[in-house]
């Protein structure tokens, strides 16, 4: 096994320049959700190159709006398909998914950019661009890992699924559309920008909007009205209660110096229409923090709930409650054990590799990782290179050494996860490349 | 005396018809700001016809604009005039402004009107329509009286000018205009919808916008942020003591029974732009109310030290400060005193007409008059037909024999203050109509 390592070593270090213009041709697609297409075009270019077996497909919404973990704001998927490229196994080993998202979030105010977001410039060792951490980076380095295997003339038992999606910055239709396909395996690795800690816990989050009621009045008389402004501090000041009670209950040591592990954040405040009325309506939105072993509807319920009970601290909720929508996004949290032979396996990898162990972390927010744990079950890891700090911002970038340093951990993490054919039986397996 | 009073009863009995004519002329313009033209043509055709001089004018808002008390959203006031109607006296008695404002607030939303908002139906002794009450049936009040007393045959001894003005409705930049163009009097009346009560007081009023600062984060990790909607709720609270501060002061005994003589309305709020970012900005609009006698710089000067000092409840506001903005409209307040002599003459032809002793109030909302108070340190009260509260609500209406009760009140109301001369010495004063 050592000397396979090190040929996967060999192959990364050799291949530093294809990977990176792989990685700058991606980042020059503005691949935001509804235009994946010219992004997809290129990972699909480059695993049939790979001779790997390609599932091309667009999502259905009409199949998956059932779903209960199924959220789009889109009417239809035409034109944004999902990639998946099959390396088989010879069989006999477990398999794996590896799953990254295509799709970015926009590039936001162009004024704060110091670099071109779509440019994709090499500045001192470091990628700049929309997309270049979340998770351009993380998609070159699976790529590579396989690139890596496979090139080197090493045969895994296991199959290993490399999952290419849309819409995870939406909601995450991509991935679950994948699952509705019936795409199974024993473990998955999300490189997601963990700057290489292991998330081995996820916060999950929904949004809400909150209606709360007043009673419109000229504001030279406001006393004849009630005001929604007024009315919403009262349930901003409880939420914040509910959101103290929430993070009280969570005693797992991953959140200890986490100030608030599960957060309510109220994001935004619209109310009133005139300065000398007295406002009727105030609408909050926000995102409810869901705790990694928490069911959404268990959350939903409880938070509905305090939202009822409203009317105990103040009459006017009882016959004006707040209204409550679950509406946007959702990402379902997620969580595997930190002595999962999953995450075992990875961990000995980036020891061997690093010589350090690695940092597990509880993520303060969630990836499509959750509908791999709470739909399909299957066990899963998020752990990638480039830092959550600069994914969304002006100026993102990812540390182009942290890539290659991610690839190589994960090819050697499936090398040991899906077992290796002893090369005299897998001759002939491989057609194409045939590489040695 | 007793007898000029009973020619203008008399006259005015025979007259309904004929001003109910005039108030659906009036009322089927929609005379709302920039509008007005065509309601003021009605109102010049009218007063050409009584015989009245003259004076129309469009104002200018660069002769206004650097005066403290102009406000106006408007680039300019081409086509909406200002027109006066001047009633001559014989000399030697005092004189009187009427001042009713043409313009109308918009109608809103149709869906909420049973009758239509132009349409001017009577029905049941109501006259619907935007602008009935607030104030076209004030300001036919107002013809009517003056027609009354000319079409009588009375001469007055002082000069009586009908000041029919544009923009009362967006910070009263056409009484403004009318007092820059030099028209002074002893005393004045304006026909507001006081349900013929007498305000000898007005509350003024100020428009503010606030900007309260945060710092953005992910939601996820909203503790590393600093969230401007949870610092707004500190200003809304402390605001909320000053107004408490402020309306503890208030003493006059008019203000017995109202629970806040002077509000500080804190009318919309708007903040944030992503249910899950930690939001760096609210901006809260709101209006704040002026005691009658105090002065506007006073009021803005303690509510901006007051925003300064919350630096002392949070250290948060020493560094981001809460940002300051007068803007949109203004109304000065108002007030005389209750035993002034326009009151009194007023008061004694209320009693002598209904019977009944008229009730003092001091109004919860601004007019043009608090502009004759500061600017031209004219004696006002505000004195009309028509309810506040349909005022700017749909299916406004006005009573119509509370508009001819005022007409008479303020026809003998004329006739006592400005003087009556003797028939004699007044013929030939006249001519055209030439009544009786």
């Amino acid at each position: 096994m050592r000397e396979y390592k090190s040929r996967i070593q060999g192959y990364i270090n050799e291949s530093k320049n294809q990977s990176i213009k792989l990685l700058q041709r991606l980042v020059q697609e503005d691949s935001i959700s509804g235009n994946e297409s010219r992004a997809q075009a290129i990972i699909m270019e480059k695993l049939r190159e790979m001779g790997l077996e390609l599932d091309v497909w667009e999502p259905s919404k009409e199949e998956m709006q059932e779903h209960p973990y199924f959220i789009s704001a889109r009417s239809n998927f035409n034109g944004s398909p999902n990639v998946v490229g099959i390396l088989k196994g010879t069989s006999g080993g477990k398999s794996m998914i590896l799953n990254g998202h295509i799709d970015v979030v926009p590039e936001g105010d162009l004024k704060q950019w110091t670099q071109q977001p779509y440019g994709a410039t090499v500045k001192d060792g470091k990628l700049y661009g929309r997309g270049a951490t979340d998770m351009k980076g993380g998609n070159v380095a699976l790529i590579l890992a396989i690139e890596a295997i496979k090139n080197s003339g090493i045969a895994l038992k296991g199959d290993v699924y490399f999952q290419s999606v849309i819409e995870e910055e939406s909601g995450g239709a991509g991935t679950l559309a994948a699952i509705l396909r019936g795409y199974q395996a024993d473990g998955v690795i999300i490189p997601e920008p963990t700057n290489m800690k292991f998330f081995i816990k996820q916060q999950g989050s929904m949004w809400f909007r909150l209606k709360v009621k007043g009673k419109v009045a000229h504001g030279g008389t406001r006393y004849e009205g009630v005001s929604a402004i007024e009315k919403s501090m009262l349930v901003i000041q409880e939420v914040g209660k509910l959101e103290k009670l929430r993070n009280d209950r969570v005693n797992d040591p991953l959140y200890d110096g986490v100030p608030i592990p599960i957060p309510i954040n109220i994001g935004t405040i619209h109310g009133g229409t005139w300065p000398s009325s007295v406002s009727d309506l105030v609408v909050l939105e926000g995102r409810f923090g869901v705790a990694p072993s928490e069911k959404l509807e268990a959350a939903k319920e409880e938070f509905e709930k305090w939202l009822r009970d409203l009317k105990m601290k103040d009459e006017w909720f009882a016959e004006h409650p707040v209204e409550v929508e679950w509406f946007g996004a959702r990402w379902v949290p997620g969580s595997i054990e930190a002595d999962h032979a999953l995450v075992q396996t990875l961990e000995q990898n980036y020891l061997e590799i690093t010589k350090q162990k690695p940092v597990m972390e509880a993520a303060p927010w969630g990836t499509d990782g959750g509908l791999f744990t709470q739909v399909s079950q299957i066990p899963m890891i998020v752990f990638g290179p480039g830092e959550t700090k600069v994914a969304h911002y002006p100026d993102e970038y990812i540390d182009l050494e942290q890539m290659f340093l991610a690839a190589e951990i994960i090819a050697c993490t499936l090398l040991d996860w899906c077992g290796v054919q002893e090369q005299q039986e897998s001759e002939g397996a491989y057609e194409g490349e045939g590489v040695l």
